[in-house]
């Protein structure tokens, strides 16, 4: 059965979380998402019974889910409670009255069964890679860790140890200070230090923080620049920097740093001093991050098949169908760029400015489905807001930096450093489209193109150039437009 | 035979202009523009030969627009030659040249033609309306005016006297001062005068500006804020404080006011100078403006099928193809939004109210094509930026704002009066999203709307609120949302 709207509902320890997915081929794209800051973990007694008043907003958010649910198909839904159900001897009583109010049936999931669909979730939201990753999820009361190499995990670990249930324990009342944060961090390593080897053993090129935490925790690093020479994700010494200034601070609630954010700040401080322990029991000196793990896990678990080429591809292919770009001229103007790119190159160009130069071949018409005027804005607009299964932020920027800068003045990327090997596929895929404006199957006489001290050369055939003189005119043009940002374009006319 | 891409050439005696455009159903979007400042008008001796040097501007122009058009077909292309063309006595050498350059035949046309075919593409390019308009086109040779209804061109007339002629007739060397365009003015009316008695006799309710002079005056106008109550387009008012800016200053270049453009700058004076004797000729007061009006009307003339029903209606309708709107929830959302208006009108909204409302209902959701996080504001987006037959540019912006205060915060739409009646329907179509966001067939209660002093009040059963938590939630949210403004938003639970 193959369904057109699916929809993941995660009972987490720290918030509830729904996630309604439209199935376009092989992908889901986001349709929906809810998120109710219910907090059960902080619910637990002593003696490990849910609470009545965490029983209470649980419930009411299941309401609220279950009314948007209304009307999908059983098959279509999948709701996974994780570790505060998990131990929470009440669940039988209580498991009852939430699928009621769900509409749903509630499965609670083993740890590894959380570890595998993390990591399919982190899997399919990152660029497809060839090396191992580990994944690393801290959930409010548990957290998992895997390693797997594409879509497949090869070693899972849940560990009892979450956000809210280290805030609870070590911060109680939100006050921090060194010793507090030193004990914690202990009590994590002393977890963490049961599965280092096996982990360390079967190593990894990459690590990822796919949770609220992760992204929390790098949000604050990069906008207050506390990594070292600004690079994004986490790195170790932001991290140190970011726990001297949590002791300093006394509480979370205190930092004044920017990007702290009202409904993460209680469960902050347990989710740094679990994050500093896995740093430096699994010897870590970054991390970048991934999102929404669980839920698209659970998304793409349920359609029952993966992605096993590249999920850049698939995205770039549809938003070709989607914004109906003229096939014809992606070919036309890619096979100029690829060539002009070889050339620039030495014959070698590398694989990724290959892909990122294809990709945008294929996408610098998507903006004239909004308007032909201006349409490398609009089409930098889409690419920057889009929802791009396989694309991070930060390549859908880029992304949208090269068709920004496919035709028209070169001021507007004023903030590119002129080093930036950007600048290269810019050139390649602006002569590609300044030779094939015509949009037909114009034959390209012999043409060349050279690096230069301040940019690039393009030779061809004088006669050419006469018997096209609209071309000849936008190649002129192109070289006063790279003269106005202080570089060159020369177009020498051979006889 | 029905083209995918029709194109028109206009050798104008001021610009020779190409517009390519790509065939919808029965539309035509624009594809690619181009724009040749060649000044045709100028290079005519006083003896009516077109000098050398004209010819070659011309025929360089030429051949740059023939590579744009190769490979399209002869029936899918129409050249027409306007003016200076019509006069010049040496055409007969010209144009076996000139259509070599293109490589299609030109037609040069007579004034009534032009006339008619500006017609048809102004009324292409303006909101469908029950009434009679006058068009009025100041070319660089000739002047056009047409009384029209729907796409019917009823009356119409080709002087000869245009922005060009003018300017080098009565500004020479470009100095302007009291006399000269006394002179000017007085030449134009005598020409207009001989029309005049026929144009008022049929008379017309909106007076319509279509070439690049009108626009030109409109912008500075607009932009410099000399219409009185900063109204757009041309005010009577308005074109007399300019006509005693540009003497005060002694030349177009000297003018210090915002929009005045370079390439308009050289033939402004001509162009002003006829327009303000249009004004008191024909007794009129203000003016608006319409777009490209000869080459659209060359494209949907070419077309041979035009729209006798409401073109903006004909766009919605394609934008919810285009955009894939989801066609069951808009007519949902449409439902309860219309029924909501008719409450709060007393059961008799205005026709205007119902149009923007329905098409708002239509378009809401065109956003979520790029994302479904923040749709609203993409499609606030594209609703700015598109290309949408028969709405003007206040048009969208209109639709544009409704569509992002459709949904979040209304913080963003601090600078809308609270008098302003789009409020009215932003509540009616917040109300239908709200009601119907879990998208299905679900039967709605019996519910009412009514104004109050502040805002407005919702009043649904309670027992139907307690069954739609989520709902419920979102009108409560609702209700904080209108107070965060300093409005209301009254839910009203009833037994």
């Amino acid at each position: 059965m193959i369904y057109e709207t699916v929809a993941a509902v995660d009972l987490g320890s720290n918030s509830f979380r729904l996630q309604v997915g439209r199935v376009v081929d092989d992908q889901i794209y986001p349709l929906d998402s809810l998120k109710e800051p219910v907090r059960l973990a902080s619910g637990l007694t002593e003696d490990k019974l849910l609470d009545a008043p965490s029983q209470e907003r649980a419930l009411s958010a299941l309401r609220r889910f279950g009314e948007r649910l209304r009307g999908l198909d059983r098959g279509a839904v999948r709701a996974v409670a994780t570790n505060t159900l998990r131990v929470a001897k009440n669940v039988g009583e209580f498991l009852p009255h939430a699928e009621e109010a769900l509409g749903f049936p509630i499965e609670v999931i083993a740890g590894r069964e959380e570890a595998r669909l993390i990591y399919i979730g982190a899997s399919h939201s990152l660029p497809s890679a060839n090396y191992k990753r580990l994944v690393v999820d801290i959930g409010g009361g548990s957290t998992e860790f895997i390693i797997g190499k594409r879509h497949d995990p090869q070693l899972m670990e849940s560990l009892y140890m979450g956000c809210v249930s280290f805030t609870l324990k070590y911060f109680p009342g939100g006050r921090i200070d060194k010793r507090r944060l030193r004990e914690a961090q202990a009590a994590a390593a002393k977890e963490i230090e049961l599965i280092a080897h096996d982990f360390q053993k079967l190593g990894w090129k990459e690590a990822v923080g796919s949770s609220g935490s992760a992204r929390a925790i790098a949000d604050i690093l990069e906008m207050n620049e506390l990594n070292p020479g600004n690079v994004g994700g986490i790195t170790r010494e932001g991290l140190e920097r970011l726990c001297a200034l949590l002791v300093k601070a006394g509480s979370a609630e205190n930092l004044d740093l920017k990007g702290v954010k009202g409904d993460r700040m209680p469960v902050l401080p347990g989710g740094i001093a679990i994050m500093a322990a896995i740093f430096e029991e699994l010897d870590i000196d970054c991390m970048t991050y991934a999102d929404g793990a669980l839920r698209l896990g659970v998304l793409y678990d349920l359609l029952g098949r993966f992605h096993q080429h590249d999920m850049r591809d698939a995205t770039v292919a549809h938003f070709r169908k989607r914004y109906q770009v003229e096939r014809d001229q992606v070919e036309r103007v890619e096979a100029v760029a690829l060539s002009a790119l070889t050339q620039l190159s030495g014959g070698a160009p590398g694989e990724a400015d290959i892909q990122y130069l294809s990709w945008a071949c294929r996408l610098h018409e998507i903006g004239i489905s909004v308007a032909h005027n201006a349409y490398h804005k609009h089409g930098a607009y889409i690419l920057t807001y889009a929802d791009m299964p396989g694309f991070s932020k930060k390549d859908q920027a880029r992304l949208a930096l090269l068709v920004l800068g496919h035709r028209g003045k070169l001021e507007k990327l004023a903030e590119v450093p002129a080093a930036d090997g950007v600048w290269r596929l810019i050139f390649c895929l602006r002569l590609a489209v300044a030779l094939h404006r015509t949009r037909d199957d114009r034959q390209l006489p012999a043409w060349r193109v050279a690096s230069t001290e301040r940019g690039f050369m393009l030779s061809l055939p004088d006669k050419w150039l006469a018997k096209n003189p609209w071309t000849a005119a936008a190649l002129a043009e192109e070289s006063l437009i790279w003269k106005q940002i202080g570089r060159e374009c020369v177009v020498r006319a051979l006889d």
